[in-house]
């Protein structure tokens, strides 16, 4: 058996961007300024660099990065009016809130809040439930990327079996929705799955969104089946050094499947790719 | 084998307006009148004699119905403006626009207007999308009744296998929702699945969703499963006489099921208690 391809999200996030420089390129020439008006609530060291990383990935694209800075005392009100202000700002397209948000705010109900049409990480519960009633919307991230990844591949989705592996209410679900929508024949397994190894062998795209190292081995993989690894986990390797792997066991799977996406380099850069996209699609719907 | 135990949708939904008509009781109370805020635009006699019906039961369990009537030739911009008046007052505790619109409106956009808490038929998109995303919510009615019907014979549907047949907007894809919610292994089905008998016989509970009659044979159904109708085909039998039959071959079925569902007198009469049942829990929760 020929060794898989692989899914290099690095490289499908690269083509995504060109695409998306392009369609920046043509909203300006039509004089409209692509935003992401980002608010940040306190934050720590981390959170701010993350921003700043964004705002470089936005600035890539010719995306304008907005930080709405505010106290890590910000009360409930404080930032529901922030986010009223920007949703009724037409000058603000696409827009998003840094989570975690600090206790006692309640981050669901901030989300709630965000327009429908400006809500670019599909955090509003409207976006996901848009896609389970067959409209047209502004998708979650992750299962967009998740989506894009096996699209990506060729391998028609319509009939094919999609067997998702966890059922988090950030990844497993949406995705799972996201398959049905596509007509996929979708599988949702959990920790309370029985002959969870028989459903995963059938499955002619397995999608992992685990947290569980080594979960998805080689065994459990049909020949070709396109595999999806979601897991985000920090290890200490045998070396003795920390470092990120998926929930598949790659280089065991590598042999069995058809096509399989890495962790680093997989669904991360395509989840970004997925925000820059989503925030072009809302400036053109906008305007 | 002995024969099914009926999944008895009337006799359920007594069960559930008998609670009712004490919650509703204990609202009164406190001063708290519970009412449904029915739009109705335009609309034939069958609709007006639905509304009927429909404040006949709601009547039942004393809550009282306000039936908004607008001329069948009312602008979106109109309809807009009632919902909005609507979601504004405070007397007002849960609010359904009865479908269909009358054409060019956008029926869509209506629901989406609908406040997430008054939004006792689940249409507005945050609902559903809340269950994705975990969270509490106004379910979607005719899903909340498939549910209740699959609680009510005291089978576990964590870790159990659900099949759902037919991912419609309506009924198939929220059914998926709630049961992958619930901790199912949920295995969701459309018209290209393939090899669609395996995985049905591998159901400890089996949803038909599908439109067709006598999908569901014996020959499908796993001894002992949980077998609920969510069909209504409208069939000329054999006499020459036109009735409503589900997607299931029931007298053949109700030989190997452990639990089965009958149309009519299953998941129709239900779903109409969980309307009313919103209904309480909107005013609860407002109040």
């Amino acid at each position: 058996m020929a060794e898989a391809t692989i899914i290099d999200g690095r490289a499908l996030a690269a083509t995504v961007k060109d695409a998306l420089t392009e369609r920046v390129h043509q909203l300006q020439a039509k004089g409209i300024n692509v935003r992401l008006d980002a608010v940040l609530v306190g934050g720590d060291q981390g959170a701010h660099l993350y921003a700043k990383n964004q705002a470089k990935a936005c600035s890539a694209v010719g995306i304008e990065y907005m930080l709405h800075e505010m106290s890590e005392n910000a009360s409930q009100a404080e930032i529901t009016n922030t986010i009223l202000e920007l949703n009724e700002n037409n000058n603000v397209t696409a827009i998003m809130v840094h989570m975690p948000l600090p206790s006692p705010v309640d981050a669901s109900a901030i989300q709630m809040l965000i327009a429908v049409a400006k809500d670019v990480e599909g955090v509003n519960p409207a976006n996901i439930g848009n896609i389970v009633f067959g409209r047209r919307s502004l998708v979650p991230c992750t299962a967009l990327a998740v989506l894009e990844m096996i699209e990506s591949t060729g391998v028609e989705i319509r009939g094919s079996r999609a067997v998702c592996v966890g059922a988090s209410t950030i990844v497993g679900k949406p995705v799972a929705v996201l398959l049905m929508q596509a007509e996929a024949t979708v599988i949702s397994t959990n920790i309370h799955t029985k002959n969870c190894d028989d459903l995963m062998r059938s499955a002619d795209i397995l999608v992992s969104a685990a947290g569980v190292p080594k979960l998805i081995t080689a065994d459990v993989v049909k020949d070709g089946a396109v595999v999806i690894d979601v897991g985000i986990n920090r290890i200490v390797g045998d070396d003795g050094k920390k470092r990120t792997v998926g929930d598949v066991d790659f280089s065991a799977v590598k042999n069995t499947a058809g096509y399989i996406s890495p962790v680093p380099g997989g669904v991360g850069p395509m989840t970004v790719a997925m925000l820059l996209r989503n925030t072009v699609q809302a400036a053109e719907t906008t305007n």
